[in-house]
């Protein structure tokens, strides 16, 4: 079927490239010129304005947005919605915060206008390995737009059947679901990513435990010179530890076992942050999750003014005056 | 080669099934006949006490005790150090404590003993699967043993090679690796656990977070009635959350989302601890590694004091009477 | 100086008890008539309704509002904004959100009326002790209510000076402190909560570890029957921990050791979580506050969804069934 | 009463005058003769070596070791041990691990040696305020050393009687305790440093958000310039969160509230740690004294092993190239 896009970086200009090999259509629409004849040189339509994009696109449209959560989005989702018609849906595949969603929806309702967002895992691989989908909105629209969902999911592939889900809902095992109405299909990537914070700083500071293994602060004969490399690949294999994330490091650690091309600082996006919002407002503890992004927010600071305090404190209760 | 293996329990019987369909031998113990006649029923030599055991092994002798660590485990390899001979060596595949491997190996030095501790992964899927191995001791009498390692390990299997580790120690991809004089290989399967409490704390919360997404702590119009099974399941594929931990999760949703099977009390076993302790002694922060620990610790409390204390303190000043 | 009082429980009450034993005179209004009826013997004057209320207050009006936050205190204030005139001022006493307070005064700005948020830290020991308050608001206004906030303030007391503050703002050494705009007063109110709860699991932590010192996990030799009470007791004086949370930590132990009287069962109010929201939106780690806040979180329920889900996980690959 | 006391540094040299202050004699001895001579200035007995000092004791004697924990203590011990004469007591008021405590006990007992630890608070401020001791060793030597106790204490000062203490141990309320057998006094004082700094960080982070509280990443109209040292100041009448810590902070914000002269590095003592193992070997949860000790090892690195990791995985599914 045919799918219009706007917002070709690296994610909105693969999950259309993998559409079109698998024989489905693409309009798409992109600030940067360069970017829209890039893929119409692979087969899509390309559209000058975001008028031109609405008007190539056959009724009921179909509109995936796949741009920056935010400021960016809301315009784009307000524009398509005084341009696009009744029976038309906006499909929102970026990172936005479900509530938005939720007001969005909303909002285009009465306009006979469909909201469908979709949390999309996957990142760089996605091209080749297919993008793990979570889709909130109604249940008619979810329905039309599976071609294309079907298309873009990795399929079932060599992974091993779970037991017990025979009788249950195909789509997961292709890696795609319907998550529920409009806001859930972000509810449920956001708590994927906040998921996601907490493994990577799980194997962050076991493997930091690993890498001071030879620390002076031990006691002697008590030390060992650890291959963090040869320890992340023996894990892939037969380990309870065994993730992609794993792969991952392993491939990194085969690369550079100290890091040396890394600062030390390290980004969030949104998600991460809204997961801990929705654990304290549903009174769910989350020390894991919050503990993995408050590592970032302190990776991000030199010396913090929490410490200066705790010094101040030392020095007025003891005496102590810390080394600078 | 030939194997002695001391305790038939879950682990160490299947472990000798699976060296004897690879063509190996095994000479048996176990303090139940019973455990002891049925391996030899599947090929191997049965000894009816630790003598006999020693007594029937070739020397160089190699002597795997796969029993429960602490007092057990010390006062079999104390008696297997008299009652072996130089060159032997004692191997231990339990879940011993790195310092206690460390004090072991100096006593049998003397005596001309070895001692290898195999830090072992892999659980009841094992047989099937492979033991991921974590192997501490001198390189001479690791190497000896490299036939049964590699007999045990999964092998390079399915799972794709990471890029970059050419040239590096083909083991590792096999699922076992050489981590270091003794010790080294507990302690690496000690950070292992650590890791694992860590990864699962994670996932458990996160999930939380989507099982309470119907709380009616949430606002009206925010609230989501989601199929956590179906989640963990479409995770699996192209997700940055998917693992073999996650795979155990989709099955076990699979046969009941909620759960009511289990109590909450989750029991947890020494490495989790001595993880926390070695990243104490090696002053390296380990929030993440901690609270999943924690966490477990107070599943097994009903009340807890600390918690009656906040509820005395909010009395004393604010005349807060808590609900029973 | 005259102050309208609406919300006559444990600390609307005791405020206007102070007030009027300062000299100050007092309008209230309560829906209970009950409540009203109590203070109009003490000497103040009784109102029927917020119309009548309003009315009895002699312009420019000062009506401070110390009702439950949320919906009540916002229909309040509302209300008020429509019955009072150009000059007058409303005042949140109470523990409204501070976003919340930044919105009503944008809101009641047009009409010229004034909006001051107080955070009033005193809970029961008001009356006696004083109110710690925190006033956000513009400058005039908070300067015209000042004589309203010197009585109610602790005072500088038998406290001994801070060394350095010598030109500084001395309302902050009585008790009271002009925090900024509109939203501070309630802002560093929320904090000083989140705080609160930080401060009081440190000790429940630490008590818990004392109670704990007899625990049959402990080897034999190395416990201690603790005297709890005794130890609370003695931390008042000389040590780096005492606080006026130990000092009410010691008289409940004083009374009952073992806290028999209490479930276990912790509640929170919304400071707590509002501090976790702000740290999350200033990139600043607290994961100090976050434990404090998930431990309440946790200490409400019997067997969490998380916890099954590790017992699930550990059934899964080890095979592991946990007691119930 | 006659104190010998070994390690005349700040507490050891203030612990002596206190004593002189209030009649008792002392016999003194360190490393350092200047040291020495000073405290004879004011009136102790100088000694010249520890066999000396031993000499200078009237029998039974008691001799009280100031010194580092660790080796020097230990070793200390053991001379005295040596030394010393059945009746005598031995008493260490430094920073021991009680472990160690109770194992000297055990050793000194059969040469009719007491030994008593003391877990002394009171840092810099101890000549002045008194210290908080908390003593383990049999009832007898403890009774018998009541005088020296008693002189050390803070006493009943001004701080008011905890009420429902009557005919309880008094010698709590005078800033004293004897928390049971040899081991428990330094026990006691180990989870008094544990809590210490959960509240200090506690504090840390609530400081750092009200700090932040203008920080860019906040929406405009919802930020704060707020006056940090005010706010310590003013919190420390009236409210909950008033401690002495408190007053530590209100005095250093007084001076500098940007706290520039510390570098925000953090060093911890051994206290905080074994707090922890204790709660690790007791099973009881402890994320906030946790948090707490893992912010001061963070404080001490510029850029993680686990951030770089972190960075690494980010790299690897995202392609996310972190900033230097």
């Amino acid at each position: 079927m045919q799918l219009g896009m706007i917002g070709l970086g690296r994610m909105g200009g693969n999950i259309v490239r993998r559409l079109l090999r698998d024989g489905h259509t693409a309009v798409v629409f992109d600030q940067n010129p360069e970017a829209v004849a890039a893929l119409v040189a692979e087969g899509a339509t390309g559209a000058a304005s975001l008028e031109d994009f609405v008007e190539k696109l056959d009724a009921p449209r179909a509109a995936w947005v796949m741009l920056p959560a935010g400021a960016i989005t809301e315009g784009t989702v307000a524009k398509l919605g005084d341009l696009m018609a009744a029976g038309d849906v906006i499909i929102d595949g970026g990172n936005s915060f479900y509530k938005d969603d939720i007001r969005r929806a909303a909002d285009l309702a009465p306009k006979g206008l469909h909201y469908v967002d979709v949390g999309t895992s996957g990142g760089v691989w996605g091209l080749e390995r297919g993008y793990c989908m979570m889709i909130g909105g109604d249940t008619e629209t979810v329905t039309r737009l599976d071609p294309i969902f079907k298309t873009l999911a990795p399929g079932v592939g060599t992974i091993p059947k779970t037991p017990g889900r025979e009788g249950r809902d195909a789509r997961a095992e292709a890696g795609y679901i319907h998550a529920g109405p409009s806001g859930a299909g972000h509810f449920v990537k956001m708590v994927h990513n906040g998921i996601e914070y907490g493994l990577m700083q799980a194997y962050a500071e076991g493997f930091d435990i690993l890498k001071h293994a030879n620390s002076p602060d031990l006691p002697e004969g008590q030390r060992f010179d650890l291959n963090i490399g040869d320890i992340a690949e023996v894990w892939r294999r037969g380990s309870v530890v065994s993730s992609w994330l794993l792969d991952l490091t392993a491939g990194a650690l085969a690369g550079d076992e100290n890091l040396d091309d890394f600062s030390g600082f390290v980004a969030d996006s949104g998600e991460g942050r809204w997961t801990l919002n929705a654990a304290i407002e549903e009174s769910v503890p989350a020390n894991v999750l919050s503990a993995a992004l408050y590592a970032r927010f302190r990776s991000r600071e030199d010396a913090s003014y929490a410490d200066k305090l705790l010094s101040a404190m030392r020095k007025g209760f003891g005496g102590h005056q810390e080394p600078k």
